[in-house]
């Protein structure tokens, strides 16, 4: 060994960390660059991945998608009954769900709960029991809140009596949509659906969203990147932190409520207050605002891009930009984090929700750096954070210079997930996210990072080959 | 030359880089250790210092000084009059104005504009010239806001019948006061006086005043380090930047204005959507608390800390907390930073106001970690902005746990600047600190850093040998 390790000896380590080791315990310059085999060293994806990276026709349909992402300019446009701007819930009892298609039989344990609590909201069953006999027949039809335009967080159950934000784009004029934030505590998102979550949602449908559709009828459409890019610069990345673009909103809405004079001031005092309370509530405008400028890029024939990441609490779902509504799917991950007292993972259910896409948007996990105090939440940190970021640099098209991080010396956030580079490098896009139980009612019990599967990008870089690789 | 730099050569440098910079040339390893002569290279001083650092009947002082500091537990508890508050305004034609005591004659341009606008704003004066010639035989009085445990930022002037905040101390049951911040363009604290400024003043004290003493009736005193806590996680250093510590407090008062029914809804409408339209309006209530966190500091005998720094715009004024009430003052500097269009350095007046109490508690300059979005307003990085933060610690007494920071991975910020140790390292108070046109009216016409002026450190380290040093 000594003779291998001589005063002159420059060593650049890749892969293994065990190789670098002696060498750095004897003070020996050695520079570590993190590498493991392509493709998780499956040498026949290997070989296809090689095939995709550099290839002109996926180069190109990227810069298309990544620039329509960049271009898309998300509107807060209105507050609509869910069963009013989507078509399919016309006339059906319809449960939208966040994350891929699943069955009843299939579904995790808050899904299921929240399923059943929407359908007694609507009255169409009056027990979980009824309930859940009605989605097991098929008397109550599932479907996934993406194949609407629509995401929802956790649970992500929409039903058609709810009120919904309105989001649309000032270049296309398409539209997206996410429920409304219940709060933290019992809620339908973490499945829960006794009385007093019926009684709160019921309450938000008939009296908050007149006050904020009468409100935004006021200001009129108001753009949400520049709100989110402020938050952005204090201390949110807009998806598990909200605090400052909550705020932000109120600052807006509330003096346009009174100044429209919207409703009576028992009924702004109930509303605003409720909005004051909840550093969320910004979350799910966050969401459809993402959906939105992702559905700006989806549909570019050959395209490595990520347009949706979701999970229903089992499996963890991708779409390309390539492959508008395809699905490659895999079992989603459990999440590292801080539990509340009295919990621990023996508890959590997977990864859960549409939330995810944020990260699919370059915010969430990869603008930690913007939100180092969420560390404090997550575990971790500040340097954990602006460490998360600067990885997914290695895994995306480039910087958006909407979203810039202080951090950063005001770079863009990391955004465009390209799946090629997902599988070449074996960096995972980072996902901060809130832990549920994983029985039905019990609500939030954590919160922490976790992953992408990297199943979900293998198989779209499989079938991404067969569209393009063959055709070469 | 040669021989001296051998490869088994190694540096410090201490003091001029200069020395440093051809070893760095030719890449021999060489320590740069920053330093200068202690008391600016005055031996007769120096020797002085050297007495009073280490010096027990200090350090004890300082300790108990920097303790009452800490816990002093700063609530916002009501809006009164000036003239019902300040006992010393009653039955006089009494203006107060920022930096130490300073006669008509010798004021800055905005600082008279700003007691000529209130005397017409007091109706004792119909014009300028009228109020200025009360000013100069002394018909109005003028005295400094600090001798009244009020503060007001840039001009800082208070007269009788303008609101003021105040701020109590849940230790000791002590208030302090600061006036309303009015908002950006044409303003009072800018030295504007002409009707539309007298117009918003008279509306603060008549409809905005009893909305916000009725809302604070309505909350119960609230306290205000939780709330400057959170802003400084939120892109704020609560000096400069006050965009989230006013969107929280935003968030807290319209909500219960609107539960208490404390007006109607149009007067709400004006009082919310002021505030909702002023990032600053945070300001003096920031300013407020620091007053009161460090008036609890001020009188231990023998205690180097510092409990006041403010500026006039002519000279730059200290107090020690050994010597209550007594100046130590120097020509105030002028402000390094960014001008707004059409403006430059020729067109700025020196450094204004009594908002440096901020930096004084540890906030402002000394937190600009927190605020790295403030470089974008005062020029700068975000490295920049670390830096300074890190090198106020090297004059402090200690890190304020209650004011933690993101980018120190949640250490507290700096805080307790002992002259001792300003006058021994040359490390000058950073100030984060808005640039005013010299010339009445203009307003404001940038922002930028300054440094509290060297010889204020040493007159007061003067004063504290004559009263310690020699007793030994």
């Amino acid at each position: 060994m000594k003779s291998l390790i001589s005063s002159e000896l420059s060593v650049i380590n890749a892969g293994l960390e065990r190789f670098a080791e002696p060498l750095a315990a004897r003070r020996k310059p050695v520079a570590r660059c993190r590498w493991q085999p392509p493709a998780a060293g499956d040498a026949a994806l290997g070989w296809k991945l090689a095939r995709l990276v550099g290839h002109p026709k996926i180069e190109a349909a990227n810069k298309i998608a990544y620039e329509r992402y960049l271009a898309s300019t998300p509107l807060l446009a209105g507050v609509e009954t869910a069963g009013a701007v989507i078509p399919a819930m016309q006339g059906r009892k319809l449960l939208l769900h966040s994350g891929p298609p699943i069955s009843w039989a299939e579904m995790c344990g808050p899904q299921k709960g929240a399923v059943a609590g929407a359908a007694m909201l609507e009255r169409w069953a009056d027990s979980p029991e009824a309930a859940a006999r009605m989605a097991e027949n098929g008397e109550i039809e599932l479907d996934a809140c993406n194949h609407h335009n629509a995401v929802g967080p956790m649970a992500g159950v929409i039903s058609p009596s709810m009120p919904l934000w309105v989001v649309r784009d000032a270049v296309n004029g398409a539209r997206t949509f996410c429920n409304f934030n219940e709060g933290l505590g019992k809620v339908l998102r973490f499945g829960a659906g006794g009385p007093e979550v019926l009684e709160r949602l019921r309450w938000m449908g008939e009296h908050l969203a007149p006050v904020l559709q009468k409100t935004l009828a006021a200001t009129g459409p108001m753009e949400l990147k520049p709100l989110m890019a402020q938050a952005l610069h204090m201390g949110d990345e807009v998806h598990n932190r909200n605090a400052a673009a909550t705020s932000l909103l109120f600052r807006k809405l509330a003096p346009a409520a009174l100044a429209g004079n919207v409703a009576d001031e028992k009924e702004l005092a109930a509303a605003f207050g409720f909005i004051a309370g909840n550093d969320h509530f910004f979350l799910n405008i966050s969401m459809a605002a993402c959906k939105l400028m992702l559905n700006a890029a989806a549909g570019v024939p050959g395209s490595s891009m990520l347009t949706v990441m979701a999970r229903n609490g089992v499996n963890f779902g991708i779409q390309l930009a390539a492959f508008p509504g395809r699905w490659f799917q895999a079992r989603a991950n459990y999440i590292e984090g801080l539990f509340f007292p009295g919990f621990s993972q023996a508890d959590a259910a997977r990864d859960l929700g549409d939330s995810a896409i944020t990260e699919t948007c370059g915010l969430g996990g990869f603008a930690m750096a913007a939100a180092p105090a969420i560390v404090q939440f997550v575990g971790g940190s500040t340097d954990d954070a602006l460490r998360n970021t600067l990885a997914m640099k290695a895994i995306t098209l480039g910087a958006n210079s909407a979203f810039t991080l202080p951090m950063l010396n005001f770079g863009g956030a990391p955004a465009g997930i390209d799946a090629r580079l997902v599988v070449d490098t074996g960096i995972l896009p980072i996902i901060n996210t809130g832990i549920a139980h994983k029985e039905a009612g019990v609500g939030q019990i954590g919160a922490g990072l976790t992953t992408a599967p990297l199943p979900c990008f293998t198989a779209a870089v499989e079938a991404l080959y067969e569209e393009v690789g063959n055709a070469q």
